[in-house]
């Protein structure tokens, strides 16, 4: 960013943007270094290399900030663009679930932050509203083009479909902590599409 | 137990079983409680009534003694017996799996070890040998009894069935967080038996 030209900042809305993504980008190394209970807003504040006043301005405490930013790095992420088939959208959704089960940082945050909610059902409450659930309502809508195609039946178990795309690679890559070889993201595409009931595969 | 009249014990091997007992049951406590990161020999010890010098006779770190007690709760109860159909063997796993997962201390443990083993390597790897491997052996003869009666294809990927199986009650139950509800554990055995694409259904 250092290398592009910039003009002179006319007020503080002109470093908003800047700002924002050092403040992100803090948060993120604090919480894979240091883990969700040991994080503090002045660590995050030093990193970023703002006031801590700039963190409270938009957030009241350690967890709307914390919750905020995996928001903001995890829902986007879910997003699956129209393939013009089930098994297209599959497949663009499990590499999705791979990029984010993967991502150097967020592939030591996330286990932590499990353990965390375990002890912090507030925590874990905030987590599901703003990470969960937002991630599940683009799954959804993944699952209901496939109805709407006539794909899948439209009596489909939505709540079961949405655990068994996203749990496998759950469980290998941040549980099992196994890697998943070539092919075995479209192998399990193909035992997918087959659990949900998929016609014309 | 101590309302049961008991003999005189003769010697140190008579009173081993109960010892094993008390130090298990510490073990599973102080892991609920404190977490693996906080445990030590000397407050499981103190818990169990029984001197340090007890468990270091039998465990030379805290690691092998946490992976032995947790490998003699979980492997025992991926124990399936024979029901004679993969649909009955599918449902006795599932409950056996709901039944490990939602086990009041273990529910708590096991989060915050998936945390410390991104962490920890060694421990990560003691884990996956004396608990996650011998689990999925023991599943691996309940998907060799379905080929062997003709129910499931020769072919079949074992180790993606295997994810397959244990993955959506563990993302259901340990990292949502959400209960499974009544005749949830049955649907999920009939979308497995697609999955894993068994014959005769």
């Amino acid at each position: 960013m250092s290398q592009h030209p910039r003009r002179t900042p006319t007020g503080a809305a002109v470093l908003q943007p800047h700002k924002t993504s050092a403040i992100t980008e803090a948060v993120l190394d604090e919480l894979a270094e240091h883990g969700y209970g040991r994080l503090s807003m002045e660590a995050v504040a030093k990193r970023a290399g703002v006031g801590k006043s700039a963190l409270y301005r938009r957030w009241p405490a350690k967890q709307d900030m914390v919750v905020a930013v995996l928001s903001e790095f995890s829902v986007p992420l879910a997003e699956v663009p129209d393939t013009g088939s089930l098994r297209g959208d599959l497949r663009a959704t499990l590499r999705g679930l791979h990029g984010w089960l993967t991502h150097p940082r967020f592939a030591r945050i996330l286990p932590d932050l499990a353990a965390e909610a375990g002890r912090n059902p507030a925590l874990a409450r905030e987590v599901e509203r703003a990470v969960g659930e937002p991630r599940r309502v683009r799954g959804a809508r993944v699952l209901a083009r496939a109805v709407e195609r006539g794909e899948l039946p439209a009596d489909l178990d939505v709540e079961l479909a949405l655990d068994l795309v996203a749990a496998p690679l759950y469980w290998r890559l941040s549980v099992r902590r196994v890697e998943v070889g070539e092919g075995h993201l479209d192998r399990l595409a193909e035992v997918l599409l087959r659990a949900l009931g998929a016609t014309d595969r």
